[in-house]
């Protein structure tokens, strides 16, 4: 007889994963590698290093190991917040009046508000074993800009954190609450970088972008002394840190013998939906199960929907490593929708593979039917989303909902990456009807692609 | 051999207390009587069903039964967002060098950053069953108005929040919340009030208080039908529903065999530190535990530390029944404190009367400790405090290094009531260095206590 599944499926401090569990590792076909943007060949660790973290690098360039220990100085840090809990959406079914059973992983109950948290306590651990005495990093909806200062803060580092200028606007209270942990935070583009003044004398009322703080925030790091550069996203050791999400979700499906049939996750960089997905895309490179996959971006930064699968730059200096991913072109400038997490020209270049290969589908949605659902959700299940956890309430809604229009019991699970405390003013926008939707037109589009490097892997 | 304890002291969803406890069973000595205004005799079921509901007022007046059960239709909802995390302090105890072992009972993982929801879904789960259209009540930091507006989306009533003036002015975040869950906010004094009008002749500039608040809100309720006032702090009944936080300790404590020394809980109205303390109170008026229980409010609004035992009003309109405890008087406006919640003139009469026996001690700090005391627990256990919370967190960092001092290996519990997502506005206060301790004068006293009023039961 089947277990009755509680509200909350726990698990105790001796069920917790112990490990990362590195995709690639199951992957026939790798990703294609990161490129020297000089030389055009493949990036070594000797390359990066002079930005990142050795051990990161290390993490990032490991394409065999499938299962990677959570050192134990981190899991100190963990145990803090995690396990995050694992709801049965009971109130959310009910009120849809689905026969679908759903699941949400609930990553927003730490103070940083969002899943960023796991790696970038990871990052800063690294940091400070390796001796560094400062980080320097960029944040888009200040989540990622938050998790890094409450992980610097615990483990003794200075950070500068660059917040994309728009949303260091509309969110004040993000703003603070970085400042508050003890962060330097500066509005990005700003004077205090080359690549800030740059983009500002080509235009100096623009609200900025996560390349520019990006650019920002890698030229503080390589111009300072024992200072690195961390990334909250897009790159494949910030997806091996999130894979705990998935790892615990696996632990705990696997006590109640649950089976997703559909797994859902926003996707900006990528590193939530990698994270949320990564032992279940095992069992599904190894045949061993047919689970739908799906990531869900805004229609108004749709790298994985409209986007190419090319060679680019990860910021708008171009100064990174190339990577090979779906991009909109790093000279994309997205509209000024809410949800600035997931405001990013490109995509993590594992799940760009796997999206090509056809392991992994995409979708693109409008912000007005997003927060439709996060009210709806809010509502029933007590829970304020984020308006990036939201695209995946939206789609976890509609698959719901479909189900019950064809009678299906599937298990559906979504990942919902935080809350929306911080992000009020969207709230207050949808609440005065005063928000819309932001379409690029193709012209935007081309204008985006037009800045992809012209090079021979370009061209094939 | 003691078990180890580890960070998050689980409860399972089968080892959920099932009952609220109720201290006055096992009080030798009971409060004296609510009195009814006009007669000056004990307040009757009656007389207070034209406010409240009516379980809610049976609850208020059982004064024998200790175990009140949770009703199924609310443990549907608390299973929502409870257990909530009851955490041990490792990294507090580890950068203040502390022998002490310290816990917390966090209460803010629910949207309502708070414990005030533990009441208000018990109070709009009544309102349901016993048929009414909506609620009226009044919120000073927000917190209530967001729990009571989350509560009444969840079991479909209308709701009026009266919002003290100057707290919807600090937190435009808080007003936002509470009308994304579909309720009617209204700042206080205001104009749509025969009670709002009238302090608004006195002082148009008022930033308004509590008291006025519940005027308002209680106007509101009489004068609409099939409506009634929730009051989420103060009266036997709310502490009653939020001693599920201490029956929820008590369990988990019980697992491992931990006896706490010290119980520390911040106090307004007295509904955090009631609930927490509730069956540890039991257990010391039973004579089974010295456990020393300390009540924390702010020194800008010290009702125990220097208000008076007295009968007196809960609101400022002097429309409530007649309550004896520590007040500083219903006339009593406190300064514009931070911590919004505990901005309140009088205190619960069970804890009041705790007091007046000997049975629960009291301490009153300044704000900007209790902010120094709140960033230095926010950078360790990674939590930001709400500022209420904060003073709990102020005299358990005391007291733990009284141990230090001492060499004494107490074991410390404190309630962390909330988190402090919405008060920004005091973090960048106290970051700017533009925060203040707003100590009331002897004079500002008297005048409070003036406004007691003149009757018999007051005299002796």
């Amino acid at each position: 007889m089947a277990k009755k599944i509680p509200t909350r499926l726990y698990l105790s401090e001796d069920e917790t994963p112990q490990y990362w569990y590195n995709i690639r590792a199951d992957m026939a076909e790798k990703p294609d590698p990161i490129l020297h943007p000089g030389t055009l060949q493949p990036a070594s660790a000797a390359d990066l290093e002079g930005v990142f973290c050795k051990e990161p690098v290390r993490q990032e360039l490991d394409e065999t190991t499938r299962l990677i220990k959570i050192p134990d100085g981190l899991q100190d840090f963990y145990r803090a917040y995690r396990p995050a809990p694992l709801i049965r959406a009971y109130f959310l079914e009910k009120e849809l009046g689905t026969p679908a059973e759903i699941y949400y992983k609930h990553e927003g109950t730490n103070t940083s508000g969002s899943h960023k948290l796991n790696s970038a306590a990871a990052q800063a651990f690294y940091a400070q074993q390796e001796g560094l005495a400062s980080l320097s990093t960029e944040t888009g909806a200040g989540q990622w800009g938050s998790a890094m200062a409450m992980a610097c803060a615990f483990y003794g580092l200075r950070l500068t954190v660059y917040m994309v200028k728009v949303s260091s606007e509309q969110k004040p209270y993000r703003k603070a609450l970085i400042e508050t942990y003890g962060a330097e935070l500066i509005p990005s583009p700003s004077d205090t970088t080359e690549a800030g003044r740059k983009i500002l004398a080509q235009d100096p009322s623009t609200g900025g972008s996560l390349g520019c703080a990006i650019s920002e925030a890698i030229e503080k790091a390589v111009k300072t002394d024992k200072c690195r550069y961390v990334l909250g996203s897009v790159l494949n050791h910030v997806l091996l840190h999130q894979s705990i999400i998935g790892q615990e979700v696996k632990a705990a499906f696997d006590k109640y013998d649950i089976k997703p049939d559909i797994i859902i996750g926003c996707a900006g960089g990528g590193s939530n939906l990698g994270g949320l997905i990564a032992p279940f895309m095992g069992d599904k490179l190894n045949r061993a199960s047919k689970t739908r996959i799906i990531a869900v971006e805004p229609a108004s930064c749709p790298s994985f929907t409209r986007g190419q699968y090319a060679y680019d730059f990860g910021d708008t200096a171009k100064t990174t490593p190339l990577i090979r991913m779906y991009t909109l072109g790093n000279g994309f400038i997205p509209s000024a929708n809410h949800a600035g997490g997931l405001r990013y020209h490109g995509m993590n270049p594992v799940l760009s593979k796997l999206y090509r290969d056809g392991f992994l589908e995409a979708r693109a949605v409008v912000q007005t039917d997003v927060f439709d659902a996060a009210i709806r959700f809010a509502k029933a299940e007590g829970i304020l989303p984020a308006p990036e956890s939201s695209h995946a309430v939206k789609v976890a809604i509609d698959e719901a909902l479909e189900c019950k229009r064809s009678g299906e019991k599937k298990i559906i699970l979504f990942g919902l990456t935080g809350t929306g405390y911080f992000d009020m003013t969207a709230y207050m926008a949808y609440n005065a009807k005063a928000m819309t939707d932001l379409i690029p037109t193709d012209t935007d589009l081309a204008k985006g692609f037009s800045s992809l490097p012209d090079i021979p892997q370009n061209r094939c």
